[in-house]
Protein backbone atom coordinates (compact mmCIF):
# COMPACT_ATOMS: atom_id res chain seq x y z
CA UNK A 1 0.00 0.00 0.00
CA UNK A 2 1.02 3.79 -0.95
CA UNK A 3 3.21 5.09 2.03
CA UNK A 4 4.79 8.82 2.82
CA UNK A 5 7.88 9.30 4.19
CA UNK A 6 7.88 13.19 3.60
CA UNK A 7 7.56 13.92 6.80
CA UNK A 8 10.24 13.58 9.49
CA UNK A 9 9.12 11.03 11.96
CA UNK A 10 6.05 10.07 10.65
CA UNK A 11 5.74 6.86 9.00
CA UNK A 12 2.38 8.13 7.30
CA UNK A 13 1.74 11.80 7.29
CA UNK A 14 -1.09 13.75 5.55
CA UNK A 15 -0.06 14.53 1.75
CA UNK A 16 -2.42 17.82 0.71
CA UNK A 17 -0.79 18.12 -1.91
CA UNK A 18 -1.72 14.07 -3.61
CA UNK A 19 -3.95 14.94 -6.97
CA UNK A 20 -7.52 14.30 -5.84
CA UNK A 21 -7.60 14.56 -2.37
CA UNK A 22 -9.00 18.32 -2.57
CA UNK A 23 -10.58 20.10 -5.58
CA UNK A 24 -10.07 24.29 -6.79
CA UNK A 25 -14.13 25.45 -6.32
CA UNK A 26 -14.54 29.04 -7.54
CA UNK A 27 -17.33 30.93 -5.98
CA UNK A 28 -18.01 34.92 -4.42
CA UNK A 29 -16.73 36.18 -1.32
CA UNK A 30 -18.14 38.79 0.82
CA UNK A 31 -17.62 41.69 -1.42
CA UNK A 32 -19.46 39.66 -4.49
CA UNK A 33 -15.77 39.43 -6.02
CA UNK A 34 -14.57 35.78 -7.52
CA UNK A 35 -12.65 33.51 -5.20
CA UNK A 36 -11.36 30.39 -5.72
CA UNK A 37 -11.06 27.76 -3.01
CA UNK A 38 -9.69 24.54 -2.29
CA UNK A 39 -11.93 22.13 -0.98
CA UNK A 40 -11.82 18.39 0.13
CA UNK A 41 -13.21 15.77 -2.18
CA UNK A 42 -15.68 13.44 -0.72
CA UNK A 43 -16.34 10.10 -2.72
CA UNK A 44 -18.49 6.51 -1.65
CA UNK A 45 -16.21 3.58 -1.31
CA UNK A 46 -18.21 0.39 -1.11
CA UNK A 47 -16.43 -2.14 1.26
CA UNK A 48 -16.60 -6.22 0.77
CA UNK A 49 -15.62 -9.18 2.96
CA UNK A 50 -15.55 -11.23 0.27
CA UNK A 51 -18.62 -11.96 -1.41
CA UNK A 52 -20.92 -10.24 0.86
CA UNK A 53 -21.29 -6.56 0.10
CA UNK A 54 -20.81 -4.61 3.89
CA UNK A 55 -21.37 -0.99 3.47
CA UNK A 56 -20.34 2.16 1.80
CA UNK A 57 -18.56 5.24 3.48
CA UNK A 58 -17.90 8.64 1.80
CA UNK A 59 -14.04 9.43 2.20
CA UNK A 60 -11.57 11.77 1.10
CA UNK A 61 -10.28 8.64 -1.11
CA UNK A 62 -6.84 7.88 0.14
CA UNK A 63 -5.74 4.77 1.53
CA UNK A 64 -8.94 2.97 1.07
CA UNK A 65 -7.47 -0.87 2.27
CA UNK A 66 -6.44 0.47 5.59
CA UNK A 67 -10.03 2.29 5.68
CA UNK A 68 -11.67 -1.39 4.18
CA UNK A 69 -9.67 -3.54 7.06
CA UNK A 70 -9.80 -0.96 9.91
CA UNK A 71 -13.65 -0.71 9.63
CA UNK A 72 -14.43 -4.54 9.16
CA UNK A 73 -12.14 -4.92 12.11
CA UNK A 74 -13.83 -2.01 14.49
CA UNK A 75 -17.44 -3.77 13.34
CA UNK A 76 -15.67 -6.84 14.75
CA UNK A 77 -16.24 -8.24 11.38
CA UNK A 78 -12.43 -9.32 11.41
CA UNK A 79 -10.93 -11.24 14.28
CA UNK A 80 -7.58 -10.11 15.87
CA UNK A 81 -6.20 -12.60 14.06
CA UNK A 82 -8.06 -13.03 11.18
CA UNK A 83 -6.10 -14.30 8.27
CA UNK A 84 -6.42 -11.64 5.40
CA UNK A 85 -5.90 -13.34 2.09
CA UNK A 86 -5.93 -10.35 -0.11
CA UNK A 87 -7.05 -6.47 0.08
CA UNK A 88 -8.15 -5.35 -3.79
CA UNK A 89 -8.74 -2.05 -4.48
CA UNK A 90 -10.82 -1.12 -7.71
CA UNK A 91 -10.57 2.70 -8.25
CA UNK A 92 -12.78 2.68 -11.08
CA UNK A 93 -16.07 0.90 -9.63
CA UNK A 94 -14.49 2.28 -5.84
CA UNK A 95 -14.75 -0.96 -3.61
CA UNK A 96 -12.50 -2.55 -1.97
CA UNK A 97 -12.43 -6.42 -1.32
CA UNK A 98 -10.99 -7.78 2.00
CA UNK A 99 -10.51 -11.61 1.30
CA UNK A 100 -10.00 -13.68 4.28
CA UNK A 101 -8.91 -17.65 4.82
CA UNK A 102 -11.81 -18.03 6.74
CA UNK A 103 -15.22 -18.21 4.97
CA UNK A 104 -17.92 -15.39 6.67
CA UNK A 105 -21.19 -14.43 6.60
CA UNK A 106 -22.37 -11.58 8.62
CA UNK A 107 -26.04 -11.43 7.09
CA UNK A 108 -27.21 -11.51 10.75
CA UNK A 109 -25.24 -9.41 12.18
CA UNK A 110 -26.03 -6.74 8.90
CA UNK A 111 -29.83 -7.42 9.69
CA UNK A 112 -29.48 -6.64 13.33
CA UNK A 113 -27.61 -3.37 12.37
CA UNK A 114 -30.76 -2.30 10.60
CA UNK A 115 -32.57 -2.03 13.45
CA UNK A 116 -29.73 -0.46 15.74
CA UNK A 117 -28.43 1.92 13.24
CA UNK A 118 -29.69 4.68 10.72
CA UNK A 119 -27.88 6.63 8.10
CA UNK A 120 -24.97 8.59 9.69
CA UNK A 121 -26.89 8.31 13.74
CA UNK A 122 -24.92 6.71 15.91
CA UNK A 123 -25.59 2.69 16.97
CA UNK A 124 -26.85 1.62 20.46
CA UNK A 125 -24.64 0.89 22.89
CA UNK A 126 -25.15 -2.44 23.80
CA UNK A 127 -24.05 -2.87 20.09
CA UNK A 128 -20.89 -0.35 20.37
CA UNK A 129 -19.86 -2.29 23.72
CA UNK A 130 -20.09 -5.55 22.06
CA UNK A 131 -16.12 -7.35 22.50
CA UNK A 132 -15.39 -5.04 25.50
CA UNK A 133 -16.37 -7.48 28.43
CA UNK A 134 -13.33 -8.47 30.57
CA UNK A 135 -10.90 -6.03 28.30
CA UNK A 136 -8.04 -4.88 30.25
CA UNK A 137 -6.15 -2.09 28.96
CA UNK A 138 -2.24 -2.26 29.79
CA UNK A 139 -1.59 0.42 32.72
CA UNK A 140 1.39 2.41 30.60
CA UNK A 141 2.04 5.67 32.30
CA UNK A 142 2.07 8.97 29.65
CA UNK A 143 4.04 11.87 30.84
CA UNK A 144 2.32 15.57 30.29
CA UNK A 145 5.21 16.81 28.49
CA UNK A 146 4.55 14.52 26.23
CA UNK A 147 1.33 15.49 25.94
CA UNK A 148 2.49 19.42 24.53
CA UNK A 149 5.01 17.99 22.52
CA UNK A 150 2.63 15.69 20.12
CA UNK A 151 0.03 18.66 20.24
CA UNK A 152 2.51 21.12 18.98
CA UNK A 153 4.08 18.71 16.76
CA UNK A 154 0.55 17.68 15.00
CA UNK A 155 -0.67 21.42 14.63
CA UNK A 156 2.46 22.03 12.84
CA UNK A 157 2.28 19.40 10.66
CA UNK A 158 1.06 20.00 6.93
CA UNK A 159 -1.88 18.65 6.57
CA UNK A 160 -5.23 18.90 4.18
CA UNK A 161 -7.06 20.62 7.06
CA UNK A 162 -4.75 23.46 7.17
CA UNK A 163 -4.87 23.23 3.26
CA UNK A 164 -8.55 22.77 2.78
CA UNK A 165 -10.41 22.82 6.43
CA UNK A 166 -13.17 20.82 6.97
CA UNK A 167 -11.98 17.27 7.40
CA UNK A 168 -11.48 15.66 10.53
CA UNK A 169 -7.93 14.49 11.88
CA UNK A 170 -6.63 11.28 13.86
CA UNK A 171 -3.38 10.18 14.66
CA UNK A 172 -1.50 7.26 16.31
CA UNK A 173 1.31 8.35 18.49
CA UNK A 174 4.30 6.43 20.65
CA UNK A 175 5.23 8.42 23.79
CA UNK A 176 5.92 12.18 22.41
CA UNK A 177 6.37 11.29 18.50
CA UNK A 178 3.39 11.16 16.10
CA UNK A 179 3.81 7.92 13.86
CA UNK A 180 0.40 8.00 11.66
CA UNK A 181 -1.84 10.68 10.85
CA UNK A 182 -4.87 9.85 8.71
CA UNK A 183 -7.27 12.51 7.76
CA UNK A 184 -10.73 11.85 6.70
CA UNK A 185 -14.48 13.56 5.89
CA UNK A 186 -15.91 11.29 8.40
CA UNK A 187 -13.80 11.03 11.59
CA UNK A 188 -14.45 7.54 11.79
CA UNK A 189 -12.59 6.68 8.96
CA UNK A 190 -10.05 8.60 9.82
CA UNK A 191 -10.05 6.18 13.41
CA UNK A 192 -10.63 2.88 10.82
CA UNK A 193 -7.61 3.40 8.45
CA UNK A 194 -5.32 3.95 11.87
CA UNK A 195 -6.67 0.76 12.92
CA UNK A 196 -6.25 -0.79 9.12
CA UNK A 197 -2.99 0.59 9.32
CA UNK A 198 -2.02 -0.95 12.93
CA UNK A 199 -3.89 -4.31 11.37
CA UNK A 200 -1.61 -4.35 8.07
CA UNK A 201 1.91 -4.07 10.04
CA UNK A 202 0.55 -5.90 13.09
CA UNK A 203 1.60 -2.78 15.23
CA UNK A 204 1.39 -3.12 19.07
CA UNK A 205 -1.42 -1.18 20.21
CA UNK A 206 -0.51 -1.27 24.60
CA UNK A 207 2.42 1.62 24.03
CA UNK A 208 0.70 4.17 21.84
CA UNK A 209 -1.95 7.17 22.33
CA UNK A 210 -4.52 7.95 20.18
CA UNK A 211 -4.83 11.55 19.20
CA UNK A 212 -8.10 12.77 17.63
CA UNK A 213 -9.47 16.31 16.47
CA UNK A 214 -12.68 15.64 17.28
CA UNK A 215 -14.72 14.92 20.34
CA UNK A 216 -14.45 12.27 22.92
CA UNK A 217 -17.95 10.88 22.39
CA UNK A 218 -19.28 7.59 23.22
CA UNK A 219 -18.33 6.02 19.96
CA UNK A 220 -14.61 7.49 19.68
CA UNK A 221 -14.60 5.78 23.63
CA UNK A 222 -15.10 2.51 22.77
CA UNK A 223 -13.65 2.65 19.36
CA UNK A 224 -10.52 3.49 20.74
CA UNK A 225 -10.99 0.95 23.78
CA UNK A 226 -11.57 -1.73 21.13
CA UNK A 227 -8.45 -1.04 19.34
CA UNK A 228 -6.18 -1.96 22.43
CA UNK A 229 -5.24 1.70 22.83
CA UNK A 230 -5.03 2.80 26.50
CA UNK A 231 -5.37 7.06 25.79
CA UNK A 232 -7.04 8.73 24.15
CA UNK A 233 -6.27 12.28 23.40
CA UNK A 234 -8.20 15.13 21.57
CA UNK A 235 -8.35 19.44 21.49
CA UNK A 236 -11.94 19.08 21.78
CA UNK A 237 -14.86 18.83 24.45
CA UNK A 238 -16.45 15.21 26.00
CA UNK A 239 -19.76 13.97 26.51
CA UNK A 240 -21.18 12.80 29.73
CA UNK A 241 -21.23 8.89 28.05
CA UNK A 242 -18.08 8.97 26.78
CA UNK A 243 -15.97 9.70 30.11
CA UNK A 244 -18.42 6.98 31.83
CA UNK A 245 -17.16 4.43 29.58
CA UNK A 246 -14.06 5.38 29.68
CA UNK A 247 -13.80 4.99 33.61
CA UNK A 248 -15.88 1.85 33.13
CA UNK A 249 -13.07 0.35 30.62
CA UNK A 250 -10.55 2.04 32.30
CA UNK A 251 -9.06 4.03 29.12
CA UNK A 252 -7.38 7.35 29.59
CA UNK A 253 -9.40 10.41 27.98
CA UNK A 254 -7.73 13.53 28.02
CA UNK A 255 -9.43 16.42 26.12
CA UNK A 256 -9.50 20.28 25.52
CA UNK A 257 -5.73 20.08 25.11
CA UNK A 258 -5.42 23.31 23.74
CA UNK A 259 -1.69 25.79 24.36
CA UNK A 260 -0.86 24.74 28.27
CA UNK A 261 -4.37 23.93 28.52
CA UNK A 262 -5.78 19.86 29.41
CA UNK A 263 -8.27 18.23 31.19
CA UNK A 264 -8.00 14.30 32.11
CA UNK A 265 -11.93 13.11 33.18
CA UNK A 266 -10.68 9.37 33.27
CA UNK A 267 -7.36 7.40 33.75
CA UNK A 268 -5.79 9.99 35.44
CA UNK A 269 -3.65 7.06 37.41
CA UNK A 270 -1.44 7.06 33.83
CA UNK A 271 -0.37 10.60 33.91
CA UNK A 272 3.17 11.50 35.31
CA UNK A 273 3.22 15.30 35.74
CA UNK A 274 6.86 16.17 34.63
CA UNK A 275 5.96 19.22 32.39
CA UNK A 276 4.75 22.77 33.52
CA UNK A 277 2.50 24.03 31.57
CA UNK A 278 3.38 27.87 32.03
CA UNK A 279 6.30 27.32 30.42
CA UNK A 280 4.33 25.93 27.69
CA UNK A 281 4.06 28.55 24.68
CA UNK A 282 0.40 29.47 23.14
CA UNK A 283 -0.45 28.36 20.31
CA UNK A 284 0.54 30.51 17.45
CA UNK A 285 -2.73 31.84 15.60
CA UNK A 286 -2.07 30.40 12.12
CA UNK A 287 -1.51 26.84 13.81
CA UNK A 288 -4.25 26.89 15.71
CA UNK A 289 -6.52 24.12 15.12
CA UNK A 290 -10.52 24.27 15.64
CA UNK A 291 -12.37 22.19 17.65
CA UNK A 292 -14.54 19.69 16.44
CA UNK A 293 -18.51 20.45 16.89
CA UNK B 1 -44.16 19.30 22.96
CA UNK B 2 -42.17 21.71 25.46
CA UNK B 3 -41.43 24.98 23.74
CA UNK B 4 -39.53 27.83 25.25
CA UNK B 5 -39.41 31.40 24.88
CA UNK B 6 -37.15 32.64 27.01
CA UNK B 7 -34.75 34.27 24.31
CA UNK B 8 -36.56 36.89 22.11
CA UNK B 9 -37.43 36.44 18.61
CA UNK B 10 -36.80 32.78 19.11
CA UNK B 11 -39.77 30.40 18.80
CA UNK B 12 -37.46 27.79 20.34
CA UNK B 13 -33.83 28.69 21.56
CA UNK B 14 -31.56 26.49 23.59
CA UNK B 15 -31.66 25.92 27.30
CA UNK B 16 -28.57 25.44 28.83
CA UNK B 17 -30.32 25.46 32.29
CA UNK B 18 -32.60 23.01 31.52
CA UNK B 19 -31.87 19.50 33.69
CA UNK B 20 -30.32 16.51 32.05
CA UNK B 21 -29.00 18.17 29.07
CA UNK B 22 -25.65 18.48 30.50
CA UNK B 23 -23.88 16.97 33.97
CA UNK B 24 -20.62 18.24 36.07
CA UNK B 25 -17.89 16.12 35.62
CA UNK B 26 -14.68 16.63 38.17
CA UNK B 27 -11.15 15.34 36.76
CA UNK B 28 -7.70 17.04 36.89
CA UNK B 29 -6.63 20.15 35.05
CA UNK B 30 -3.25 20.59 33.22
CA UNK B 31 -1.38 21.56 37.19
CA UNK B 32 -2.79 18.43 38.34
CA UNK B 33 -5.63 20.02 39.82
CA UNK B 34 -9.26 19.10 40.47
CA UNK B 35 -11.56 20.35 38.21
CA UNK B 36 -15.21 20.23 37.45
CA UNK B 37 -16.36 20.85 34.13
CA UNK B 38 -20.33 21.09 32.13
CA UNK B 39 -20.50 17.92 30.30
CA UNK B 40 -23.00 16.95 27.56
CA UNK B 41 -25.26 14.43 27.68
CA UNK B 42 -25.58 11.92 24.97
CA UNK B 43 -28.08 8.82 25.77
CA UNK B 44 -29.91 6.43 23.20
CA UNK B 45 -33.49 7.14 21.90
CA UNK B 46 -35.07 4.33 19.99
CA UNK B 47 -37.48 5.56 17.25
CA UNK B 48 -40.35 3.41 16.27
CA UNK B 49 -42.75 3.32 13.06
CA UNK B 50 -46.00 2.13 14.48
CA UNK B 51 -45.29 -1.31 15.03
CA UNK B 52 -41.78 -1.02 13.53
CA UNK B 53 -38.49 -0.50 15.50
CA UNK B 54 -36.61 2.05 13.09
CA UNK B 55 -33.45 3.26 14.70
CA UNK B 56 -31.37 3.80 17.96
CA UNK B 57 -30.23 7.76 17.93
CA UNK B 58 -27.46 8.90 20.24
CA UNK B 59 -29.07 12.39 21.15
CA UNK B 60 -28.70 14.73 24.31
CA UNK B 61 -32.33 13.74 25.02
CA UNK B 62 -34.47 17.07 24.03
CA UNK B 63 -37.73 16.98 22.06
CA UNK B 64 -37.31 13.63 21.48
CA UNK B 65 -40.84 14.10 19.23
CA UNK B 66 -39.33 16.43 17.06
CA UNK B 67 -35.88 14.29 16.66
CA UNK B 68 -38.51 11.24 15.68
CA UNK B 69 -41.00 12.86 13.29
CA UNK B 70 -37.57 14.59 11.59
CA UNK B 71 -35.69 11.82 11.07
CA UNK B 72 -38.14 9.60 9.97
CA UNK B 73 -39.27 12.56 7.19
CA UNK B 74 -35.85 13.05 6.20
CA UNK B 75 -35.34 9.20 5.59
CA UNK B 76 -38.46 9.33 3.26
CA UNK B 77 -40.40 7.10 5.60
CA UNK B 78 -43.02 10.14 6.75
CA UNK B 79 -44.63 11.35 3.47
CA UNK B 80 -45.04 15.24 2.98
CA UNK B 81 -48.90 15.10 3.77
CA UNK B 82 -48.88 12.33 6.52
CA UNK B 83 -51.31 11.99 9.01
CA UNK B 84 -49.81 11.72 12.25
CA UNK B 85 -52.18 10.15 14.92
CA UNK B 86 -49.91 10.34 17.66
CA UNK B 87 -46.19 10.88 18.70
CA UNK B 88 -46.10 9.13 22.21
CA UNK B 89 -42.31 9.17 24.13
CA UNK B 90 -41.79 6.97 27.32
CA UNK B 91 -38.71 9.09 28.95
CA UNK B 92 -37.97 5.26 31.03
CA UNK B 93 -37.41 2.76 28.31
CA UNK B 94 -36.09 5.93 26.38
CA UNK B 95 -38.28 5.18 23.12
CA UNK B 96 -40.32 7.04 20.69
CA UNK B 97 -43.33 5.83 18.77
CA UNK B 98 -44.80 7.66 15.68
CA UNK B 99 -48.21 6.87 14.75
CA UNK B 100 -49.64 7.06 11.18
CA UNK B 101 -53.07 6.19 9.89
CA UNK B 102 -51.37 5.00 7.12
CA UNK B 103 -49.68 1.70 7.89
CA UNK B 104 -46.80 1.19 7.55
CA UNK B 105 -43.65 -1.51 6.19
CA UNK B 106 -40.27 -0.26 5.51
CA UNK B 107 -38.68 -3.35 6.40
CA UNK B 108 -37.53 -3.67 2.60
CA UNK B 109 -35.83 -0.22 2.85
CA UNK B 110 -34.08 -1.18 6.24
CA UNK B 111 -33.15 -4.34 4.54
CA UNK B 112 -31.33 -1.97 1.38
CA UNK B 113 -30.21 0.44 4.43
CA UNK B 114 -28.12 -2.48 6.05
CA UNK B 115 -26.46 -3.14 2.85
CA UNK B 116 -25.37 0.69 2.37
CA UNK B 117 -25.25 2.42 5.74
CA UNK B 118 -22.95 1.07 8.20
CA UNK B 119 -22.63 2.53 11.89
CA UNK B 120 -21.65 6.42 11.80
CA UNK B 121 -20.98 5.65 8.30
CA UNK B 122 -22.44 7.52 5.55
CA UNK B 123 -25.30 6.09 2.88
CA UNK B 124 -24.36 5.83 -0.38
CA UNK B 125 -25.56 8.89 -3.75
CA UNK B 126 -28.26 6.84 -4.86
CA UNK B 127 -29.89 6.31 -1.37
CA UNK B 128 -29.58 9.98 -0.52
CA UNK B 129 -30.96 11.61 -3.65
CA UNK B 130 -33.83 9.65 -2.89
CA UNK B 131 -36.79 12.37 -3.58
CA UNK B 132 -34.48 15.22 -4.95
CA UNK B 133 -35.61 14.19 -8.34
CA UNK B 134 -37.33 17.16 -9.86
CA UNK B 135 -37.03 18.95 -7.04
CA UNK B 136 -37.61 22.92 -7.65
CA UNK B 137 -36.08 24.80 -4.83
CA UNK B 138 -38.02 28.32 -4.89
CA UNK B 139 -36.04 31.41 -6.14
CA UNK B 140 -36.26 33.49 -2.79
CA UNK B 141 -33.96 36.56 -2.16
CA UNK B 142 -30.93 36.39 0.53
CA UNK B 143 -29.98 39.65 1.23
CA UNK B 144 -25.86 39.96 2.60
CA UNK B 145 -26.66 41.84 5.79
CA UNK B 146 -29.29 39.45 6.69
CA UNK B 147 -26.31 36.63 6.54
CA UNK B 148 -24.20 39.00 9.39
CA UNK B 149 -26.97 39.83 11.75
CA UNK B 150 -27.73 35.88 12.04
CA UNK B 151 -24.20 34.84 12.47
CA UNK B 152 -24.11 37.60 15.25
CA UNK B 153 -27.28 36.97 16.86
CA UNK B 154 -27.01 32.87 16.99
CA UNK B 155 -23.47 33.42 18.39
CA UNK B 156 -25.22 35.46 20.84
CA UNK B 157 -27.48 33.18 22.24
CA UNK B 158 -27.06 31.60 25.25
CA UNK B 159 -26.38 27.54 24.60
CA UNK B 160 -25.34 24.67 25.39
CA UNK B 161 -22.28 24.69 22.93
CA UNK B 162 -21.44 28.00 24.70
CA UNK B 163 -21.99 26.61 28.03
CA UNK B 164 -20.19 23.18 27.59
CA UNK B 165 -18.97 22.90 23.84
CA UNK B 166 -18.82 19.61 22.03
CA UNK B 167 -22.05 20.01 20.01
CA UNK B 168 -23.31 20.85 16.98
CA UNK B 169 -26.15 23.96 16.11
CA UNK B 170 -28.70 24.45 13.52
CA UNK B 171 -30.64 27.32 13.51
CA UNK B 172 -33.82 27.45 11.02
CA UNK B 173 -34.16 31.13 10.10
CA UNK B 174 -36.20 33.98 8.13
CA UNK B 175 -34.59 36.77 6.79
CA UNK B 176 -32.30 38.01 9.09
CA UNK B 177 -34.27 36.24 12.23
CA UNK B 178 -33.37 33.08 13.82
CA UNK B 179 -36.59 30.84 14.62
CA UNK B 180 -35.77 27.95 15.86
CA UNK B 181 -32.49 26.69 17.60
CA UNK B 182 -31.87 22.82 17.72
CA UNK B 183 -28.46 21.60 19.51
CA UNK B 184 -27.44 17.91 19.40
CA UNK B 185 -24.51 15.82 20.26
CA UNK B 186 -25.32 14.31 16.60
CA UNK B 187 -24.94 16.89 13.59
CA UNK B 188 -27.84 15.36 11.84
CA UNK B 189 -29.51 15.35 15.36
CA UNK B 190 -30.38 18.78 15.01
CA UNK B 191 -31.13 19.12 12.11
CA UNK B 192 -33.74 16.35 12.02
CA UNK B 193 -35.13 18.19 15.07
CA UNK B 194 -36.05 21.25 13.00
CA UNK B 195 -37.35 19.31 10.20
CA UNK B 196 -39.57 17.59 13.06
CA UNK B 197 -40.67 21.04 14.37
CA UNK B 198 -41.48 22.28 10.63
CA UNK B 199 -43.55 19.11 10.60
CA UNK B 200 -45.78 19.33 13.45
CA UNK B 201 -46.05 23.24 12.92
CA UNK B 202 -46.57 22.59 8.99
CA UNK B 203 -44.50 25.56 8.94
CA UNK B 204 -43.51 26.18 5.22
CA UNK B 205 -39.44 26.21 4.03
CA UNK B 206 -39.56 27.95 1.38
CA UNK B 207 -39.16 31.05 3.13
CA UNK B 208 -36.03 29.81 5.24
CA UNK B 209 -32.31 30.28 5.20
CA UNK B 210 -30.83 26.75 7.58
CA UNK B 211 -28.00 27.81 9.51
CA UNK B 212 -25.54 25.11 10.68
CA UNK B 213 -22.37 25.03 12.71
CA UNK B 214 -21.19 21.65 11.02
CA UNK B 215 -19.49 21.42 7.51
CA UNK B 216 -21.36 21.56 4.15
CA UNK B 217 -21.10 17.83 3.32
CA UNK B 218 -23.53 15.68 0.66
CA UNK B 219 -25.86 14.66 3.53
CA UNK B 220 -26.26 17.87 5.04
CA UNK B 221 -27.01 19.85 1.66
CA UNK B 222 -29.08 17.39 0.33
CA UNK B 223 -31.19 16.78 4.02
CA UNK B 224 -31.75 20.63 3.42
CA UNK B 225 -32.50 20.52 -0.23
CA UNK B 226 -34.92 17.56 1.10
CA UNK B 227 -37.02 19.72 4.03
CA UNK B 228 -37.17 22.31 0.79
CA UNK B 229 -34.90 25.06 2.55
CA UNK B 230 -33.45 26.91 -0.60
CA UNK B 231 -30.37 28.79 1.78
CA UNK B 232 -27.72 26.81 3.64
CA UNK B 233 -25.05 28.70 5.64
CA UNK B 234 -22.58 27.83 7.53
CA UNK B 235 -19.34 29.42 9.60
CA UNK B 236 -17.93 26.09 8.70
CA UNK B 237 -16.27 24.76 5.14
CA UNK B 238 -17.27 22.53 2.31
CA UNK B 239 -16.91 19.43 0.91
CA UNK B 240 -16.59 19.28 -3.60
CA UNK B 241 -19.36 16.99 -3.27
CA UNK B 242 -21.81 19.24 -1.04
CA UNK B 243 -21.00 21.68 -3.42
CA UNK B 244 -21.70 19.73 -6.79
CA UNK B 245 -24.73 18.55 -5.44
CA UNK B 246 -26.32 21.91 -4.20
CA UNK B 247 -25.18 23.27 -7.94
CA UNK B 248 -27.31 20.38 -8.88
CA UNK B 249 -30.23 21.03 -6.98
CA UNK B 250 -30.22 24.65 -7.26
CA UNK B 251 -29.68 25.16 -3.43
CA UNK B 252 -27.48 27.97 -2.23
CA UNK B 253 -24.56 27.30 0.04
CA UNK B 254 -22.70 29.96 1.92
CA UNK B 255 -20.00 29.01 3.69
CA UNK B 256 -16.87 30.15 6.54
CA UNK B 257 -19.43 32.83 7.44
CA UNK B 258 -17.36 34.09 10.36
CA UNK B 259 -16.78 38.16 11.44
CA UNK B 260 -16.89 40.17 8.19
CA UNK B 261 -16.11 36.57 5.79
CA UNK B 262 -17.69 34.38 4.19
CA UNK B 263 -17.40 32.29 1.03
CA UNK B 264 -20.79 31.14 -1.55
CA UNK B 265 -19.86 28.37 -3.87
CA UNK B 266 -23.39 27.40 -4.89
CA UNK B 267 -26.75 29.62 -5.69
CA UNK B 268 -24.76 33.09 -5.62
CA UNK B 269 -27.75 34.32 -8.30
CA UNK B 270 -29.92 34.25 -4.60
CA UNK B 271 -27.49 37.18 -3.13
CA UNK B 272 -28.41 40.36 -3.04
CA UNK B 273 -25.31 42.17 -1.38
CA UNK B 274 -26.57 44.95 0.31
CA UNK B 275 -24.18 44.92 3.16
CA UNK B 276 -20.51 46.40 3.28
CA UNK B 277 -18.10 43.42 4.60
CA UNK B 278 -15.74 46.53 6.21
CA UNK B 279 -18.52 47.99 8.42
CA UNK B 280 -19.33 44.70 10.31
CA UNK B 281 -17.68 44.36 13.42
CA UNK B 282 -14.87 41.36 13.92
CA UNK B 283 -16.42 38.48 16.34
CA UNK B 284 -15.78 39.03 20.21
CA UNK B 285 -13.24 36.39 21.58
CA UNK B 286 -16.08 34.81 23.99
CA UNK B 287 -18.57 34.82 21.17
CA UNK B 288 -16.13 33.45 18.64
CA UNK B 289 -17.41 29.91 17.56
CA UNK B 290 -15.27 27.01 16.56
CA UNK B 291 -15.65 25.69 13.16
CA UNK B 292 -16.40 22.38 13.03
CA UNK B 293 -14.53 19.84 11.31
Amino acid sequence: MARLETVEGYRIAPDPARPGLTRAVSGLDQAGQPIEISVVEERPLTIYLNRQEIVTAMTIGDYPEYLALGFLRNQGMLRPDEEIVAVDFDEEVETVVVRTARETDYEEKLQKKTRTSGCAVGTVFGDMMEGLEGLNLPRTQVRTSWLYALSSRINRTPSLYLEAGAIHGTVLCRADEPLVYMEDVGRHNAVDKIAGWMMAESEPAEDKILYTTGRLTSEMVIKCAQMGIPVLVSRSGFTAWGVEIARQVGLTVIGRLRGQRFVCLAGEERLLWDADPTAVPPEEKKHRRKSAQ
